[in-house]
């Protein structure tokens, strides 16, 4: 059975994991068969957003992976904790926090600096050959870490800012429609445009869906 | 196409909304053609858990509606300005929210309250012959509110207690498969274990999914 590492940014669309996207990945691991471990960093936020108003809450701290243990029902694991060896490949859902928590980019753009575990854990996945999936704005922390040294593959859909970006960061992007992934066979590394162009759950759910199957056949 | 109200209750296991619930509740709406729109109270959570320690937080308050806004992505209404004219259906996802904010049943038993436009749009709704789902510890919100008038059919799996509970409250509890869904066709109601007994995500999935198609059926 293959252990996938699902790596979270806290939970809700705008300063954690993409709620939605998040599930969506839980969900098809499950039906495929595989078993999943949810990770996320031990560090504060960036910022809390009350969802209601869509504002920043001046004065309020949250902790990344204690709000994303939320989404995994409370079974989670600190990402300075886990050794790559121990997990077949890694999925990271999309959200803001994926760009304000795990990465800077949602500030910094192409200057953007990447969470020391995150990049690890992307660094050393990558060197062992095991596949890693980015979902919705998640691809421009590949583009940051790998893109240089790899010219890697990359979809976030057809948002010409964020294309130019990831470009900018050495990744190659490219247009692909929101039912599906973007395959970078030769990198392992498989991505998908999720809300940065879906208008329903249900087509995040084909989205991640395909991209979860990808990674499963990437394991092999 | 039928408008679904999906009543919310935080955003959380511990303390408001169980997220998978919630989440394969709008995913298979979604997936059906359905519109939904997510609803939840606007008061103060009955306390704030740490999903990391399993502990409640000391001194730290949160918002029902704002809280449950991170599952919505921001479009959500408070349910005291719901129209129950103004839908064909509502459900009612699980999670301890659902027993500590929406009625005090965690704390109660089957002597607790039921929050007063949860309440409100029950019996309104019931009364108007639109069809009301609930999922995993909801149920109980139904034997309270309808229980003694309607003796309605329920279930939350075959957890003895909660079972007997439901029973003392007016209702009558049926054994219920983790992927199927109980109907009270003469009270429209739907009911599915859910949480109370999946052992993974795969199998919430599918009984919300029986659930809701079996609630669009009883819409017609």
């Amino acid at each position: 059975m293959a252990k996938v590492g699902v790596i979270l940014a806290g939970c809700g669309v705008f300063d954690g994991s993409e709620i939605h996207e998040a599930v969506c990945t839980l969900l098809a691991l499950s039906q495929a068969g595989a078993e999943y471990r949810c990770l996320a960093p031990n560090t504060p936020q960036m910022h809390v957003v009350d969802h209601l108003k869509g504002q920043p809450v001046p004065g309020e701290s949250r902790n990344v992976l204690t709000e994303a243990a939320r989404i995994a029902r409370g079974d989670i694991v600190p990402l300075s904790d886990v050794a790559v060896a121990d997990y077949d490949a890694f999925i990271f859902p999309g959200g803001f926090g994926a760009a304000k928590n795990l990465c800077t980019y949602a500030f910094e753009g192409e200057s953007c600096s990447v969470q020391r575990d995150v990049e690890r854990v992307i660094r050393e996945a990558h060197a062992a050959k095991k596949p890693l999936a980015f979902i919705c704005i998640a691809p421009v922390i590949a583009a940051k870490v790998l893109g240089k040294e790899t010219g890697v593959k990359l979809t976030i859909g057809d948002d010409p800012e964020t294309a130019k970006a990831i470009d900018l960061m050495g990744g190659n992007h490219l247009t692909c429609p929101v039912r599906r992934a973007t395959v970078d066979e030769e990198h392992r590394i498989v991505s998908t445009p999720a809300y940065m162009k879906a208008t329903s759950i249900a087509e995040v759910y084909e989205g991640v869906k395909w991209t979860v199957d990808e990674v499963l056949k990437l394991i092999g």
